[in-house]
């Protein structure tokens, strides 16, 4: 059962991921400061998941990346691209609609009723 | 941009259909209906979307489903097995849990400061 549950909450976990980092990443961070702040708002996320979406989400183009080697050890940092920057509202926006869509499917039990009676 | 949009947004789905069409199983419905269900409370899903996932909930144990011959045509209904009635109160607890964090991070400009505080 377990393994089931974690499955369905990690896929959910790396879509829900993705729009929190490219919310967070409005400011410049690394990595693992990223992994901080989204443990430090509830979203604990590994760095075995995080990294590889980081590096998807730049593919795409909606994150930019530069080393930093001026401290004791090398740094990646992350930061919203331009199109980032604009595809940011839309994700805010979509993330609005559809998570007050489950919030309302999860709180009710009238829906299969109401929407059988719309469709007459 | 908007083919990457599309696919963030359709991971992000992905997940959470998964949750809203568990949840309204609890009642017996076919396929269609919960796609009509899914789009009257604001979860416009394809059926092309909808049916693998369904499939995938069932092979994963958490859905029965039986075929109904009695109509003019054979439908496919779905509901809750004995698992997925133990697993939906921890995945709607999951996604209290989860949502929350990404409402918080959304909402907010201060968090990357307070978790450098906290970090201290």
């Amino acid at each position: 059962m377990s393994s089931l549950f974690d499955k369905i909450g990690a896929e959910l976990r790396r879509g829900l991921v993705q729009i929190a980092a490219l919310s967070l990443l409005r400011e410049r961070l690394y990595g693992y400061q990223l992994v901080k702040v989204l443990a430090a708002s509830g979203l604990e996320t590994e760095e075995g998941t995080l990294y590889p979406l980081l590096r998807r989400l730049e593919k795409q183009g909606l994150l930019t990346s530069e080393w930093d080697t001026q401290g004791s050890r090398p740094r990646k940092y992350y930061r919203l691209s331009d199109d980032g920057i604009d595809a940011l509202p839309r994700l805010e926006a979509l993330w609005s609609e559809i998570s007050e869509a489950v919030g309302v499917i999860l709180q009710s039990d009238g829906l299969v009723a109401l929407a059988e009676a719309n469709s007459k």
